[in-house]
């Protein structure tokens, strides 16, 4: 027998005569000469709800279940004469698949994300992570469709690779030696002898290698895990995380900017579409303002401000912030928040920032002191896109590769793809995990990963 | 002005007076008072041809343009009175953006695969690596649709993992630590000091995590990178790898099997319907077999066998191989294409192998000699996917992993699965690059991967 999901059943027109359903127990609650079941499946937030009559042959087994226990029922679909639920299923036969003790961590209440951070592994059973991780899952399936419908091709870029991305991070290392006993030279490790022949790391950005395949297929895109070995325990930040890389020829820096902020639009618009159930339980539970600021985030145009204009409005605003801004300092979050959250209350594109600090690939601006670069900041998240024209001329290319103390033979083929056929082309970088949390208002990225990898955290 | 792609306008049905196209030169050509431009923008495999008439401004250097120029046009598309192509573009205005001096690499003529392993940063401008990487997109968006209009969850399981999956084969180190001065303690490494506080290493496997995922979300699928650092220098292994990996709460293994050979099937369907002309390149060019070995395997139900009778046909053949067989004995790759390729001459599903050597979490049979897992055989390529049922029931999990000499502690995640609302399940891996080199036929695994990394190879 066909076993059908619960998502399907509950958009079902009519009534049903035989259904199988299999699933977990969420909540069972006795009645006179019935059990009530609330059976989730994972396919959807809603439970539905199991009339178990006391008929049932193995009904004082029933009577005994407990929360988190799987089951499988076959019974009828019918109206339900109780408030809350459209559809009910009368059971006319249930079968116990697997009991839940009750130790069982996920009892009937609400349990705070520091506890449930603890169980990662039962946590999607729960009313929020499992909307959480549908929609990780939309989300994800939105980036692909969105790219696809505008001819991007999607490209792997590698995870382990020899080249650091001129420094976006600190990087793990990554040997097959046994590190008790890795071959030496004059003391110093003899990668010659590792797996790969040189130092290899987990890679920070698919984006030196995207440009290579957007210079030929035209526009691309990398949808796939990076990686930073940095030891900051903050809210926002991970060691390993996904990230978004469209690279496109022929495109100048505010046609990238037209792109990322199109993007960010429809991806909000998309999941406030396909997932409005899961998101009514982030608006009405984690955070109350989450629906005006997605809205506003799909209908407004994002302001666009250079960063000299940005650090003047800073400078301007009579606020006292801890850190001092000058041009060619940083905008640190506190900056960032006060631009997008208070000055423009609403998603600003910052862009060309001081070419100082600026890595070699973004291409010089004609004033020479700025490079055409841009980052994307949102409220409550901060940046969520950095991005840039990528610097096409090959003499300018090189100049700044010398300026930097970057060895060109470390990074021949990127300096070949500016001889032969160079062009124009842009492209951004987009923070997956930056982007589940303004979707969904929740504040801690270790709540929009299954299984967060932080400093001294590896669980699961 | 707006760009217009290639593939869009090759597909015109009415002539256009005014179109941009940006791309590069593939070939030139003079006639009397034209220069003929073959230009390819890599949104498809088909070039634009471009009339560059000798009244144009810039006519001289447009004359001396040569493969793997990049050039923006402006012209009028109209029907083209020359063979081989419906339209062509009489050019109003060529700016070039970027020379491609002599010594480019490609030059007109049929580069060898190994000399284009060398460049793998430029491969992708020829036809056949263009061809690649675009199936490659498609199938991967192929997935998606798959798995999505069943109402599977793509979930994200960690690439830095502390468990090893029960040595599924060799596993990368990962380590912050300065290889040269790594703490130690009593000569051994100090890992409490390192990034996560203990050993971490490069995923084998996402499916122990996704697992956790499909009990509470139903039915998941990871789809991303794996790794191995088995030293074999072969044409089906790399080191980093993609891998889909669907997970399956309530299904036991013969739905499994049902799934897994839908899949395939699906697949090779989507990709012949969506890359017809990329196709048609390998069809012609890489394997003249293609077309009627996709078109058996999307219409004739695969074969199923136990691995028990496949050991008796491989014994009853007649044939020699080099390695022998017997109850217990792994089929190696001979064995395996004797099965897919000679006696049943197309996909085979092998079922239930010997317990011994099979991991632990693969559910027992009744006849405690075989477990309920199976693979399945493609012609040319070898095995595409393996998959199990899941071992559910606490107890014979915790045997088998004692057995095994596994630490329940390592797992006791794992475990706790087994023992809160445990449910039959099952799950499969598909290798993404065998599924490439079977809708291509291309032998070598190199050669369907952007930037390949094998022993000494982490070029780019």
């Amino acid at each position: 027998m066909f076993r059908s999901k619960i998502n399907r059943l509950l958009k079902s027109e009519s009534p049903l005569d035989k259904v199988l359903v299999k699933g977990w127990i969420r909540t069972r609650r006795d009645s006179k000469s019935f059990s009530f079941i609330e059976l989730n499946d994972g396919s959807c937030l809603e439970n539905l709800q199991i009339i178990a009559s006391d008929t049932l042959e193995n009904y004082s087994q029933i009577k005994n279940l407990t929360t988190g226990a799987s089951i499988s029922v076959v019974g009828k679909m019918m109206e339900s004469p109780g408030k809350g639920q459209k559809w009910e299923l009368d059971a006319t036969d249930i079968h116990v698949l697997g009991l839940s003790p009750e130790n069982y961590p996920l009892q009937k209440k609400r349990h705070n994300d520091d506890f449930l951070r603890t169980i990662a592994h039962l946590r999607p059973r729960t009313n929020k992570y499992g909307a959480t991780f549908r929609i990780r899952s939309e989300l994800s399936f939105a980036i692909h469709k969105y790219f696809r419908e505008k001819d991007f091709y999607y490209v792997h870029t590698p995870i382990i690779t020899a080249s650091d991305c001129e420094g976006a991070g600190e990087m793990f290392n990554i040997t097959a030696f046994d590190l008790d006993n890795a071959p030496k030279v004059d003391g110093k490790t003899d990668f010659s002898m590792d797996f790969f022949g040189k130092e290899a790391k987990l890679t920070v950005s698919g984006q030196l290698s995207a440009e290579m395949l957007a210079l030929a297929l035209g526009n691309v895109y990398t949808f796939g895990p990076t990686f930073r070995a940095e030891n900051s325990n903050t809210r926002r930040h991970a060691a390993e995380f996904w990230m978004v890389e469209p690279e496109m020829a022929f495109y100048d820096l505010f046609e990238n900017m037209d792109l990322a902020e199109d993007f960010i639009k429809s991806l909000t618009s998309h999941i406030l579409s396909h997932c409005s159930n899961d998101i009514k339980l982030f608006a009405n539970f984690v955070d109350k303002n989450l629906l005006s600021r997605l809205e506003k985030t799909m209908t407004e145009r994002f302001a666009r401000i250079t960063y000299e204009d940005a650090v003047k409005i800073i400078n301007n605003s009579g606020r006292t912030f801890e850190y001092d801004l000058s041009f060619g300092k940083a905008l640190q979050a506190e900056h960032e928040r006060f631009l997008t959250e208070i000055y423009f209350g609403g998603p600003v594109i910052v862009y060309h920032y001081p070419k100082d600090n600026s890595p070699f690939y973004m291409r010089l601006n004609d004033d020479h002191r700025t490079v055409a670069n841009m980052d994307i900041l949102l409220p409550t998240v901060g940046e969520i896109i950095g991005g840039s024209q990528r610097e096409e001329r090959l003499d300018v290319l090189v100049s700044r590769m010398d300026e930097l103390g970057l060895n060109q033979q470390d990074y021949w083929w990127y300096v070949d793809s500016r001889k032969f056929g160079t062009a124009p082309h842009s492209g951004f970088g987009l923070g997956f995990e930056r982007m589940m949390m303004f979707l969904t208002g929740i504040s801690n990225i270790r709540d929009v990963i299954a299984f967060p990898r932080t400093p001294k955290n590896i669980e699961f």
